[in-house]
């Protein structure tokens, strides 16, 4: 049995729909356990409505809950909370992996605080799945570092394509660097010294990769620091809200557009759904010393469905030992680190 | 008279619509006149399929041409290029300001070093004016300077805000700084000192602008640097085309999709021109000494004419000069730079 703990009060549907997601998540694999986080007499009274295995899902209780506006700093000091309790069931080895809808920054310096960093790696990173035209690419980092070093960048291209070859099935993943030319030697310092480090990596480096180029599936995993990755994932959640206000004001002024609009209506659905950041069940914390999978805020039952499932497979494919064994055989990287040792 | 150059051999579709919407610039104003710079034979004979008025269409010959493709080091080399004949001219005050849809990084880089730059400002930037909810946002820079300081992103501030006052009539343009979260203290080094410095500055400063903010009127003018600027505007403009390529391929999988598609069609196609950037007529490059507005490479002829008409206005309300006023009488810039003397 495979142990998930789950952040019961965690996201903008807390409780419910994570009660709700969890039980999904439970039909839809047998060796699947999950361990909830929060208040012992409000989950159980909820759960009194829904019929599932009782071995396999537990409470564990935890009378706190860290705010979606909490700061970090006071997310750590709440040692009680739905998350803290969470992310120490996987300190613990009592769960493989942690879910949570909650803040996201507030599950990001938990996460780093009590679970620490895979050996090797100086940084972890937030890693977003994004739909392409044919297939996905992971972005990252997409928050957790606003300042980067090249070597971190290189750190996030060992630890994303470990990610996508294991958990996507990708055996050789295209990397890229985010960058606001194709050439070499464009971009700014950070990004022309990774260009230099990635291209003398093992890794199946493909150059840089330009703004308009992340959804056309040049690469498979795309490297930037999490300032700029931070900025181009909300961008790019919010074109098509902004696309749609327009159309809408379009729309009304005919009666055809609104006929031809409903029409298509289906088909827009379909849409929404293949952009909707939300089925692809969260984005993993990569390189903590556990896993951590971050769900939006807004995950309902489905989503929170997809992300427990995701940590299932994370553990399962057991990413952490592949990441650690990646960055150990990186040679680029260890004679960075021994050229950083010797100057300092 | 007011005379405005255009790089009659700069852009895709140069030189036919280069000088068709130069004519239909020259039906929309009677205050202009074109100066056409490139190959006087093949303009003139091009010229001959029209009806003008002869005394406001010039052409200035030049035997060169700056290629999409080639480099700012051979731009700068290729002195009777249309591009570098065009920008003389506004270097020798035959004409008030250029337009070109060639080469950008070539275009910048030929205005810098035969213009010269305004008085006060270090790095000159290019700004692009967005489609947003309400109305327009400007963000600048875009591209011409990757790493900056605090101080660079302030007279980017200054610059935008005299910008989007005259020439969009915004008595007291809001301005904001790109970011990665909201809150004051939140952000990469840039950012949070440059949030520093525009706070203490008299302009109408509204904080941080998060990704998913910029197209949502939280402020007239967002500042970043080029990387970041360059980096959000080419995503910005790739997701509805990404978007445009699922739903064509959801359509397909109906007829009664397909035949909303083609009741609603007008509205789609409305919709493409709002958030199509050529209908904004270029990106001025801005704190340059002279006028420089550059066209996207695709520009047909109303993208020029626009552009034109754009580059015309700049000149009429002396964009510069007000440009210069507003850095001198910014206290704060004047002590930065007082510091950064004394420091020295």
């Amino acid at each position: 049995m495979n142990y998930i703990a789950v952040d019961a009060f965690g996201g903008d549907y807390a409780p419910d729909e994570i009660v709700k997601g969890s039980i999904k998540a439970l039909s839809a694999d047998n060796d699947l356990a999950v361990i909830l986080s929060g208040d012992k007499d409000k989950l159980s009274k909820l759960l009194r409505q829904f019929s599932y295995d009782e071995n396999r899902l537990l409470i564990e209780h935890a009378d706190d809950v860290v705010g979606m506006a909490d700061k970090p700093s006071l997310a750590l000091r709440k040692h009680n909370s739905s998350m803290a309790v969470g992310i120490n069931l996987v300190k613990e080895n009592r769960a493989s992996a942690f879910v949570t809808a909650g803040n996201s920054g507030a599950a990001m310096a938990l996460s780093m605080f009590r679970l620490g960093r895979i050996k090797g790696i100086t940084r972890p990173a937030i890693a977003t799945l994004l739909p392409t035209l044919q297939g996905n690419v992971l972005l990252l980092d997409v928050g957790a570092n606003v300042d980067c070093k090249p070597v971190n960048l290189l750190e996030f291209a060992l630890m994303g394509s470990v990610y996508v070859k294991y958990m996507l099935g990708i055996p050789q993943p295209k990397v890229g660097i985010l960058n606001n030319g194709s050439e070499p030697g464009k971009g700014n310092q950070l990004s022309i010294k990774s260009y230099d480090l990635l291209s003398r990596s093992r890794l199946n480096f493909v150059g840089n990769v330009e703004g308009n180029e992340i959804y056309k599936d040049k690469s498979d995993v795309i490297v930037c620091d999490g300032f700029v990755g931070n900025i181009v994932l909300k961008t790019s959640e919010s074109v098509p809200q902004v696309i749609a206000e327009f159309l809408k004001e379009e729309i009304k002024k005919s009666f055809w557009y609104k006929i031809g609009f409903l029409l298509a209506k289906p088909a827009f659905r379909f849409l929404k759904k293949k952009v909707d950041y939300e089925e692809f069940g969260g984005a993993p914390l990569l390189g903590v010393n556990g896993a951590c999978i971050i769900s939006h805020g807004r995950s309902d039952s489905n989503a929170i469905k997809n992300a427990i499932l995701k940590a299932l497979k994370f553990s399962e494919e057991d990413i952490n030992s592949k990441i650690e064994n990646s960055v150990l055989k990186c040679t680029t990287l260890q004679k960075y680190r021994k050229v950083e040792k010797d100057e300092s």
